[in-house]
């Protein structure tokens, strides 16, 4: 059964909400390379809080987009990387990060002509 | 200047923000078949109220992703259409909209799985 985002019961805008987020698209930008561990992608994501990537990266989890893999060393390692249904989300949402950093300017320029 | 999502500071992050909102989504999908008046837009957009979709209309147009022209007539019609900003905005948004359409499945099976 496919969904339908016009539909208010249907699932879909649920997951809508999810992947629109602008952490989880970060999140999935960051892991296209391959695994990283948790400091590593806090130092990535510019501004992120530990507290706002540990509840983005465990809904993540939930949804089936990426794994959490712990390593037994001391002290332990534990690395995140994208299930095959999260990088079918990386073509989709780096198309939605390339028209923001390509539009941006014309976006801001737009508002300072508006007056509130 | 292109914009850089990892930055913080980088405007970017509020363009994410809001083409993000799925209700900026389901707004650029249906004005893609040309204007709307806002009671078509509310007809299509199912589940949205009046005061929401007042609000994202408004803030779309003020990122200069859409118009809203005013006819002289009794009563007044009023129609908004995406600009050529605001349809450069369709093929990344038809990806996410139609990724969310067809992993809905998928997603609601993991959460399922998960012990909360």
């Amino acid at each position: 059964m496919k969904g339908n985002a016009f539909d208010p019961n249907c699932p879909t805008r649920l997951v809508l909400d999810r992947i629109g987020d602008k952490w989880s698209v970060l999140v999935v930008l960051s892991l296209s390379d391959g695994p990283r561990r948790f400091t590593q992608l806090r130092d990535m994501i510019g501004g992120v809080t530990p507290k706002v990537l540990t509840q983005t990266l465990r809904a993540m989890e939930r949804d089936g987009l990426l794994t959490r893999r712990v390593f037994a060393e001391v002290p332990p390692r534990v690395e995140y990387s994208l299930t095959p249904l999260g990088q079918s989300l990386q073509t989709p949402i780096g198309a939605i990060a390339e028209w923001a950093e390509e539009n941006v300017e014309a976006v801001i320029a737009a508002r300072e002509r508006t007056p509130v």
